[in-house]
């Protein structure tokens, strides 16, 4: 790594590319430039960070050396045609989209987990999908202790995980509910999402699962252990911002609930908040805004010898995206991102 | 069972109450005699029932002789107070409250699981909690094709399921998220409901667990197999009506995903829409006023020798309640229901 601490964002009018502006700002990082990069028709656009407004780039065309780290969240396609060119023009690139995060020769990273995978990165350095990443950091420290073999995990996952457009539309189509004539059709969702869930999310794939629950599937492997076992079914809920999961876990060895949350408790990223009373455990709108994975409901699964159940909930836009982008790149060395 | 038709609903002004007279009207069911009762405040109100204007009669001190079934939804309290008095006097009480459900001396009964539990009632007979009504319906068919040793279930639990309070919270509440200043606290609930999950339904048990999962694993052993171990994670969604249950299955014997289809396709109260594209599968809002479980999603799950996966949608007034306490009555005698 340089030892300047230029930024670039690609993608930077969406919800998680202003979610990498806030968390660089709450991380009191103040690059010497910082560049942003967005569709054509953004092109012109002013965004202030740090009290300076900065005009959005087109991607398309865009001059990119000079960059000492550059920030992809602008879909998978754009990430395709032009993460290795910028890494090509001299920046380390981390890209949030699915892109290149099963690509063996890209390190796919959450520094809790395995901060070791950024030694062999060759410029391109995946960020994982929202879902996946809340849920390693609660399984690591767990899998160290009894050696997890198998994951039977149910999300319930906010709108902001697709977007803003996403977000406009639970809030507009919530809003058409109390306004005779005034509903409004389902346009990103192939459903009605306001006061409902979606068992549905990504493509499906020819085995009936989604790519969504493919990648927790394929990411957990690839970030914690491959002998890890996972199934899971992932359900769009109307919320618009943190991501929330049941998850049953199955022990090599017998793991008891309380150790489970002393252990919890000690790893690093995770907040414990399990009082088995009212109100005694975290809910999406408690999370956002929060850099932690809060664990809450932990309890033995008597169905098995091994068994336990958690509920872990995360602002899916931090640590699920910008949160750990930026992470990763503090973990690979601080000179790039001086605090001011 | 007599051959006069005479019918009590006791928690006639509730959410469930007043679906039980819906779907009497929807069954076409004409009762020769219906009497509503409430608490003493719900006294005096008029509910009209086939055109006719009831009047509703205070539950406390009530006389119930003469009535051949009476249909009780008021809660756990006002059931084990009053249904044994109400049996006393002559009728066959079917309650849909917890009061009785594992009473080895009362039936707790889904029509299409288990009706030969029937023969042994002694005038009371149980309706199961709503969760676990839809999950058996679900179930049964596959336990007798292939042994269910074990199930992982988390719900996504519609407010309807807490009652009318419920309802109008998450409505107020979420309309007040529109109009500054007009927030509204919660109250039904420990925390906000609106664009938020909630993963605690009922009171915490010693176990961590909550009644409304321990109901779920101990309704499903005594309606379908003892043997079968379940494990839940009940979650309330910002939803109105319909509940929605991620289902993992275990089997002692192989069920290839596209059997068990063909299977449920086949399954009494049943219908299975699965077509792995945009919109195939059934939501909560799509099975609202229906009277069928839905099943969508299902597919193979390779973690195990002998898993399934499943997505289980139905109407929690209907199927979960109304609906199958007027099955119960049906299945008990066609005589007692008495069509117009």
């Amino acid at each position: 790594m340089k030892s300047s601490h230029s930024f670039g964002i690609v993608g930077a009018t969406g919800a998680v590319g202003q979610k990498f502006l806030t968390v660089l700002a709450e991380h009191r990082i103040k690059p010497s430039v910082i560049r942003l990069f967005a569709s054509e028709r953004s092109k012109g656009q002013k965004i202030v960070f740090d009290g300076n407004p900065l005009t959005v780039e087109a991607v398309e065309g865009a001059d990119f050396s000079g960059l000492d780290v550059v920030f992809f969240s602008a879909g998978t396609d754009v990430s395709q045609n032009l993460c290795p060119k910028v890494v090509a023009a001299g920046a380390v690139v981390i890209d949030n989209s699915n892109a290149f995060r099963m690509d063996d020769s890209v390190p796919l990273v959450v520094p809790e987990v395995n901060p070791q995978a950024l030694k062999r990165h060759r410029g391109l350095i995946a960020n994982p999908n929202c879902s996946t990443a809340q849920m390693v950091v609660a399984l690591k420290p767990l899998h160290d202790r009894a050696t997890i073999k198998r994951v039977v995990v149910s999300t319930y996952q906010s709108v902001s995980g697709s977007g803003k457009e996403a977000m406009d539309e639970l809030w507009n189509q919530t809003k058409g509910m109390y306004v005779p004539g005034q509903e409004v059709a389902p346009s990103v969702y192939p459903k009605q999402i306001a006061f409902n869930v979606i068992p549905h999310i990504d493509v499906f794939l020819d085995d009936g699962s989604t790519k969504e629950e493919w990648k927790m599937v394929a990411e957990t492997k690839k970030i914690v252990d491959k002998a890890i076992k996972v199934t899971a079914t992932c359900v769009r809920v109307p919320v618009f911002v943190g991501h929330a999961e049941a998850i049953n876990i199955e022990f090599e060895d017998f793991l008891d609930e309380d150790e489970a949350r002393e252990i919890l408790r000690a790893a690093p990223g995770i907040l414990v908040v399990d009082k088995r009373e009212d109100g005694g455990y975290v809910t999406p709108v408690d999370c956002v805004g929060d850099y932690a994975t809060f664990i809450s409901r932990i309890r033995q699964d008597g169905t098995i010898d091994n068994g336990l159940n958690l509920w872990c909930v995360s602002d899916n836009l931090r640590k699920g995206a910008a949160l750990n982008a930026v992470q990763i790149a503090e973990t690979l060395g601080k000179r790039v991102l001086k605090k001011g």
